[in-house]
């Protein structure tokens, strides 16, 4: 079965541009007819290559090849960064399916597909049903922003009475807030503005401090788990002394800059930088189970999803005016 | 009871010090008089600071307080780092008693204590028994040395499947190829001169690779666990290439400056950066177990301990000439 459908690219300039894909569906691919997507900061960053962008799409599934058992016509589906895995390494024999060894060559944007898009062809088990409590709006930014937040919570060891902190509330920082506070921890949220002070409450912080370059940190409880949900790299040596001894940093933030982290503050209280980034399949049902289950969603702004809107949005985003995540919205 | 026993000081100009030491035994400490002493590279870090230096001590208990029941005359017993833990904090209670949050009013030279010395007044709550399969000499340099390369096999999830890199071979690293091919690892070990390959592979190392700033890190199958055991903070970027998605490097390097670390690689492989310093108490019993079961022991240079015997070892380590562990005997 050939489909064609229309996509917005990037372009060298800059500028997008819209265009038409031709595709074949594959035996085991579902066509996506989208509805809706989220728009992350990675977007920006492949902005100048010439590809389909977007990666965190909902949508309607229209058709499906022979093969696909795990989805039908008709059922509303996510779909994140990955575009399949390969099921046969040791990631994903264990759960890990997040650093399949053969991703690189499975990815979204190596595949050209993407959620600016009016369809999407994608492999059938790299689809997620979308749980019913969540609108599609909601949804779409839990893709990759929510993947990315749940993975500190779900792999590495984080407990209900853990103290957990935030570093910035943004696409990421917000849904990590509700994450941790429904899971019962105590969740600390440091700012560099006073002004995000009430929505951090709302969202279920139990702290909140501004965090500026030369704010005291006297009479900061250190934190088991720091989370760098900001967009640019923190300064380390205060990082390492807001997290407690045998604590963990998780590393969230794309950054291209090397950073300087001073290494003998980390090795005297044994604290470890963990990098992470997405999640894996299995972990993403979770999530998403997870966030219908305590109403958990994202603050959303919303354009049409052509190709002035993808424009505007991430005008929006790279002037700092998201609050907090933006969806495009299939008109 | 007081005692009084001679002890070698740094000072500020950085010559060594015979002084003596009055002392007033408490309850639970007791009273060992030192046969050897290890010489660790952190020693140099405090050589000007005027303080007792030495923190690898094997000797006998002479005396004990009234309330001492762990250790009696006579025994043999080696001591650590920390001269006491508080027995009351999370860590403490958690087995994590190496970050003891009262560690800093209980750490060796803190108290003014240390292994190069006649005699050391300790709590016998931090003094290990030394098991009879090993030697007084053989035993000082595992207390710390062997304590800081245990700690990632015990604490970190290492498992004897497991790829493990060894970057340096020196004091730390040629106790970690042992361990790590003892406990059924494929140890991997980097260095970057040639000529301590024939060492490595008798060690127990698995594969042996030339690692300069400018060698070909082709073909060379990425490890799992990286334990960073060189003099200095390594090139990042290249470690990270050559460690696995999800998973560890850990610091194990004393270094004053900060490292400039690659976070964008680190995110995308889920590679984490572990510091880590020392042994819990109960993990360096085990590690002494493991090594007098399985025979593992430094390779050591010996020196009198006298102020001209430290001042000769720490010249050695200095210059680069120690293969691989200093230890001073008494005389």
């Amino acid at each position: 079965m050939n489909v064609t459908f229309t996509v917005q690219r990037g372009s060298q300039s800059g500028k997008i541009v819209q265009d038409t894909s031709h595709r074949q569906l594959g035996r085991n691919d579902a066509y996506v007819k989208i509805t809706h997507s989220g728009l992350c900061g990675t977007d920006e960053h492949y902005l100048c290559r010439g590809i389909v962008l977007g990666h965190e799409g909902i949508g309607l599934v229209e058709a499906v090849g022979p093969d696909v058992t795990s989805v039908k016509v008709g059922d509303r589906v996510g779909f994140g960064w990955v575009h399949k895995t390969c099921g046969r390494c040791e990631y994903c024999l264990t759960g890990l399916d997040s650093y399949c060894d053969n991703r690189a060559q499975f990815g979204t944007h190596d595949h050209d597909v993407g959620s600016f898009a009016s369809h999407a062809v994608w492999d059938a088990d790299a689809l997620f049903k979308i749980p019913h409590g969540i609108d599609s709006a909601d949804a779409a930014p839990l893709m990759c922003g929510g993947a990315t937040v749940w993975t500190p919570y779900s792999l590495y060891g984080i407990r209900p009475s853990d103290r957990v902190g935030i570093l910035g509330i943004g696409g990421l920082g917000h849904l990590a807030i509700q994450f941790g506070a429904k899971m019962g921890c105590k969740v600390v949220v440091f700012s560099s503005s006073e002004s995000k002070r009430e929505d951090a409450m709302r969202l279920g912080a139990s702290e909140f401090h501004v965090l500026t370059a030369d704010s005291s940190l006297e009479g900061i409880k250190p934190v088991k788990h720091m989370l760098l949900c900001g967009n640019a790299q923190p300064d380390y040596n205060r990082i390492i002394e807001l997290t407690a001894s045998a604590g963990k940093i998780y590393n969230l933030t794309v950054s291209f800059e090397p950073s300087p982290v001073p290494m003998l503050p980390l090795l005297v209280k044994g604290i470890s930088i963990q990098g992470s980034a997405g999640a894996p399949r299995a972990e993403i049902r979770k999530m998403l189970d997870f966030a219908e289950q305590h109403g958990i969603k994202p603050a959303i702004m919303k354009w049409p999803l052509n190709t002035q809107g993808v424009e505007d949005a991430m005008k929006a985003l790279r002037e700092g005016k998201m609050r907090y995540r933006g969806v495009l919205v299939a008109e």
